[in-house]
């Protein structure tokens, strides 16, 4: 029997200050979202940018692990004092937060006995119960418990362990697009893609949004659905009303 | 008498699907909490991003206005039917969704009355009772209701109305930052930096973040503080630390 495939969700949990006060642009939000609609048809929902505090930390692990399927956690999973994350998690969950045998013996090998010091031994403390998230690039692993997700902030590391969450997740239905560049303005074009919008309400989200490219203003039209033959016909919409308004189609 | 000034937070809202998906890299969040810091001593405690599903708006604007001083929304002021934070927040409020006068007026001066059409008509719908964020780029104002502030998504055009919210804001105390580059490893000073932090603790927030440049790994260490006095002396016992552990720092 063919298991019928859903609409999965998750959530973002950026956990950083220097992301907040705008010192570092994120770049992981797009990054992790990208990923997991494209290799495992999960839609991101909700994501939030909160800071190093403990209270609020916990909060949202709470709130947010109830609310979807998944919650990816990034930063704070460092050897510094404001790497907070696993504490924080191992007490919204209200779990030990203890060495993780097997990090720690990943973190010991990877530093070599004598230089394992107490920082570096922090990052193999994690909720009890916790299934690692292998790191190829430098050996500090991220961590799954119940359904959060933890990985480290810097996007280098990340996009190196993505891969390693797949184990952990259940595929869910991909969502496609399709985009469709226009040489016009958005309120020439507004009240037909409302009417293409109202028409395909249930299968299709159409969301349209302006560009400057070479000196020209135009707007992208992104349709995106989980089926391809309603996206096709919006598509035929689409190129129908270009041809009506006479609207030059931009062809990348 | 001099009035005493205090810590004022903000929360921004980022509303939209495209960048939610991955398809748009977020870049207001980073733009609006620098300027909020550097020009009006406020920080930035939290940041959402939602789609553009008119309930989790209402829900958001609610929970936020309540929470902080001031909101600033990013998105869905524009001509389309996915633009629906105007409405929204007229929602959330419990006030009417209506044309707003003078804005009527400016985009009809903009446009002609000819070519002032039912999309471009729609931005001068706001929440009743709302004031203008002036558009010095493309007339569409931005407006304030309440406590929150209504910007458009697209980056250029939130960047030159950013001025024009100052007037609706109280300043608050700023929060100054000094940066100090180690060519060093976290591990090998979280210990030390643990124990600066904890002395300082009421006065200073200190951050860690591994950089990798021209082959090299490092570690900026950020100090933030609304003293310039104890910022100084932290960075004094950074200096003092960088000695002892024989650490180069770099100067950029």
């Amino acid at each position: 029997m063919k298991k019928k495939i859903k609409k999965i969700n998750a959530a973002i949990l950026v956990i950083g200050n220097e992301i907040l006060s705008g010192r570092t642009q994120d770049k992981n939000i797009a990054f992790i979202s990208n990923w997991l609609n494209s290799k495992c048809g999960i839609s991101v929902n909700e994501a939030r940018i909160i800071p190093d505090v403990e209270k609020i930390i916990v909060e949202n692990i709470l709130l947010l692990s109830k609310k979807f399927k998944y919650v990816f956690t990034t930063g704070g999973i460092g050897p510094t004092h404001d790497d907070i994350t696993a504490k924080s998690i191992s007490k919204a969950f209200k779990v030990n937060y203890e060495y993780h045998k097997e990090a720690y013996s990943i973190l010991e090998k990877y530093y070599g006995k004598n230089k394992f010091n107490d920082g570096r031994k922090k990052m193999a403390k994690m909720p009890k119960g916790a299934k690692l998230i292998y790191n190829p690039s430098s050996a500090a692993p991220g961590f799954i418990v119940k359904n959060v997700l933890s990985l480290p902030g810097v996007p280098a590391i990340l996009n190196s362990m993505i891969e390693n969450c797949k184990i952990y997740l259940i595929k869910g239905l991909k969502v496609h697009s399709k985009t469709i560049n226009l040489y016009t303005v958005e309120s020439n074009i507004s009240k037909n893609l409302a009417h293409i919008q109202k028409k395909y309400k249930k299968f299709v989200d159409i969301g349209s949004y302006p560009f400057f490219r070479l000196g020209k203003i135009g707007v992208a039209i992104v349709s995106r659905s989980t089926s391809l033959i309603k996206l096709k016909n919006v598509h035929t919409e689409l190129i129908k009303l270009a041809k009506l308004k006479k609207i030059v189609i931009l062809k990348l």
